[in-house]
């Protein structure tokens, strides 16, 4: 296969994009974009994996486990292998010597077939993704499909860019005045740290998965995979792929396995604290991300947990534009995004907009009519709002409606192809920033479709409890309008000091949960909700070890 | 001042240094490159510091603790402030903000700048590092100086790398097809993680220090310097000048501050679980760095801690360059150093070498002859030795010497200017590595100059013990001398799998136990002797976080 001629092109391109940081994406976003017969043959593709066993050949397989059930209603009815891990994680073992020896251009031209290979059926995924994590067909089809292959070739761009920074070998040679100089010759290896594993999640098991999957294998590691229980399918196609590529350019099968684990298994923690883990990614709960970072010792741990985001309104002068960018976000995949605003932090003064002073009331009532009429009909409330990927948040949105005075209650949205599919838009809560028992309730993450107008006494109390929230809750995000040149500056100060990504008066189409790999930061790694952004150098650069050997000249 | 056209060439050198490898340094190592007078005014530039209060004016300076007995017998009587955490740590953040917004190239210029003047005053720094590790004086001046400040240096070089991969601002422009592009003006800002702590050691205090100290300066963050209580003057030296620097270029003098503790005090736990302090650096004991990584949660932890360095010995082309190379690496800082060999690993029935078969009491007995010859003059022997940095290391010696048959008794040598000085060769001590009452010994560290000549079955054998020794212990430093390809390419694969750094038949000038900055990586941070290298990408770039502010263009 011809690697370097195929892909070496387009690792050069990321690597400029991280540089730069301009918008580039090689993987098309427009479903149209994939033939003329990708969309009927990406869901023959995925129909044809419906009910049968998802064979993939690796070692020490002792059963059969699944099936998932969507959240649109259908069960899956696939099953997956179970392995003994006594016997899958030495067979990882074997094939890590000819990985690290082949290189780190090697192994990234290598991870960039598995990524063309991946985008080429991004149909197929779009499904998957879809009836694993809820997600409407459109935005499954992009956020699973092209972005999450944007941040794996992101992250393999990292790590061939760190891998290559010392040379392969150098000559030292250090004069001693009349004497002979002394003379080194120096070999360095990137050499990996072991077994590396992800542990993903239910709502983005390709976007968030591929990140830590990819830098992991780009620099020289093994990586078992451990979907979520309810989202397996969109991994075990991802490691399916990354096993006939291995194979096809002469390495190791098992450098990528599955594990899928049986109903309440808990094989994560078991998994987690072996010695032959050497590095872990997870998406998830909080609890369980602090408890891998305080137990599992012996690996890298990289976690994004829960976060608590915000978004402080003081002033606008596109009030319209404000409103429709913020009702988007609100609403796009039910609020099921780790990058969702929750607090929306408003003056009880009201704020000064293009169409005059709009008390806080007023606000609160306008954003609501947004919401409602972006979600007013129900073709277009299905296409953004996707299924609510659990019971838990059902409960959590009925729950919510009992925190405070509701300004705009969930309704029930029915879909017309999946009736079982539990279609919900977003509540939205009026809090008092004053009131400790409010506080009781902004200051933790409420996952799902709901949003607290959270009202405070000045931009200053905003400030201040923008700043806490980040600092003792941790934020994805950090959002802000505001006219005045002070206000801007000191919300910028915040997010600097506490480490959180600001999007400042977005009014247009590009919305504050959303990021574009090779140019923005997914979290900071700097405030609780998460220790690691996706993608920097810190992502990649201790996934490896550069082992010197130096002998006399 | 001209920071630039002063210390950007050197920068730039420096940042090429690091991407060749090759040789070079900006510090002279010859005491006579400091000036004619260098040497008289370092002595009594560090004679005038001796029993008097070492002024720092820092903020919440509570009272003075003290003072520093040299192992080479006299008190410094040197008296250091001590801090009210309290008001301290307060007042480090208060010049925070400016120190970031200089960003990442003035930040690298004054730490430039910070270097050159204790280069400028390595005489100085000698004596001092001299009278409180016991290193003798040649070492503590090319140690403690110029090969000290090189690490510095190459930390800022990989600092300032790190943070201009990504631009200061950049334009993002995502086609829509024939509607408006979307487009935003984005800004990404270095931002410091907070307060670093730097707990130093007894041994080495600046050579280990300064990486971590100007890694997170240049990051953007404050520094706490913390030193071994029998260290302190070294580092408060460097704490005074960084803060005279740091004034004199437009920043607050207390982004660098010293923490000197009362006897027994224990600061270094209380301060490890502020939450101000977001990175410790620390060189140390076993026990007190596994301490930091457990609880020091809210801090990026680095760590030197304790390994069991190991020289497997299968056979040589060059048996005389061999003994001696080993002798003076046994011999140098009486063993001292984290990077000397303890285990030397010999087939019991001998090794090949150009001089004919030797076997193992043979191998053992013209080593300890070659390490007597090297010591036999003892104005050499306390040129290479120095004295034994405290009480402990004493009586490890004189214990050794119980663990199995003595190859080379331990002598005490006697300093014509010091007298007081404990000054001793090292003791070789043969031990079974069938036995496992020999393995307890040999398979804990025994920091001092203690050596074990460790009889192995074969090569294999050898290899094997190396694999467990590194992956149960960790390891420095790894040495092999081997004729064979075969054996050199196993042992090869063994430092690539637990990540060690091996030294391949070196018989010249060059020591296992020493390595240089720019070129060479200290440690792997792969094995656990400790979980960072000096200095590659990884120890700098979880120092600061990219905060990305984007706006609508």
């Amino acid at each position: 296969m011809q690697l370097t001629e195929t892909h070496r092109p387009t690792l050069d391109r990321a690597l400029e994009a991280i540089r730069s940081r301009e918008y580039w994406s090689p993987h098309p976003e427009h479903p149209k974009a994939y033939g003329e017969t990708g969309a009927a043959d990406g869901l023959a593709a995925y129909r044809a994996l419906l009910g049968n066993r998802f064979e993939l050949d690796q070692p020490g397989t002792d059963g059969w486990t699944g099936p998932e059930v969507s959240p649109y209603g259908p069960e899956l009815g696939i099953e997956y292998p179970h392995p003994d891990l006594d016997v899958l994680l030495p067979a990882m073992r074997a094939g890590m010597a000819d990985w690290r020896d082949a290189g780190a251009e090697r192994r990234a031209l290598v991870c960039l077939e598995i990524l063309s290979r991946i985008s080429a059926r991004t149909h197929e995924f779009a499904h998957a993704v879809m009836h694993t994590s809820g997600q409407a067909f459109m935005m499954a089809f992009q956020a699973g499909g092209p972005h999450a292959q944007d941040r794996g070739l992101e992250a393999v761009a990292y790590a061939y860019q760190e891998q290559t920074r010392t040379p392969r070998s150098a000559d030292w040679s250090k004069p001693q005045g009349k004497r002979d100089p002394l003379e080194l010759r120096k070999s360095f290896t990137a050499a990996p740290r072991g077994i590396a594993l992800l542990i993903g999640c239910n709502t983005f098991p390709t976007w968030n998965g591929y990140p830590g999957l990819f830098a992991s294998l780009a620099t020289g590691n093994a990586v078992l995979v451990k979907p979520h229980p309810r989202a397996v399918l969109p991994l075990a196609m991802t490691v399916r792929i990354a096993r006939e590529v291995l194979v096809e350019t002469g390495f190791d099968a098992n450098l990528v396995a599955l594990c899928a684990e049986r109903p309440g298994e808990g094989i994560a923690k078991t998994l987690a604290l072996r010695p032959e883990i050497k590095i872990i990614d997870y998406t998830g709960s909080t609890a369980f991300g602090d408890w891998l970072e305080q137990h599992a010792r012996q690996a890298q741990v990289y976690t994004e947990k829960a976060g608590v985001n915000t978004v402080v309104i003081d002033s606008t002068d596109d009030y319209r534009g404000m409103l429709s960018n913020l009702a988007f976000s609100l609403s796009l995949y039910s609020g099921q995004m780790c990058t969702t605003p929750q607090n929306l932090l408003i003056p009880r003064d009201g704020i000064a907009t293009d169409t005059g002073p709009k008390s806080y009331d007023e606000v609160v009532a306008d954003l609501a009519a947004s919401v409602s009429a972006l979600l007013g009909d129900d073709g277009r409330a299905n296409a953004l709002l996707g299924a609510l990927v659990n019971p838990d948040v059902k409960s959590r949105l009925e729950a919510a409606s009992g925190l405070g005075e509701v300004a705009l209650p969930s309704r029930e949205v029915t879909h017309p192809e999946f009736p079982d599919a539990v279609v919900r838009t977003p509540v939205i809560v009026k809090l008092d920033g004053a009131k400790p028992d409010d506080e009781a309730s902004f200051m933790s993450e409420c996952f799902g479709p709901v949003s607290f107008a959270v009202a405070v006494d000045s931009a200053g109390d905003a400030l201040e409890l923008l700043r806490r929230t980040v600092r003792d809750k941790g934020a994805m995000t950090v959002g802000a309008y505001t006219t005045s040149a002070e206000i801007e500056r000191a919300v910028e100060e915040v997010c600097l000091e506490e480490s959180a990504q600001l999007s400042l008066n977005l009014t247009g189409g590009v919305y504050v949960n959303q990021t574009a790999a090779f140019s923005d930061f997914h979290g900071s790694g700097g405030n609780p909700a998460a220790n690691a952004a996706l993608c920097d150098a810190a992502f990649v650069s201790n996934r490896f070890r550069v082992v010197e050997v130096r002998r006399q000249a």
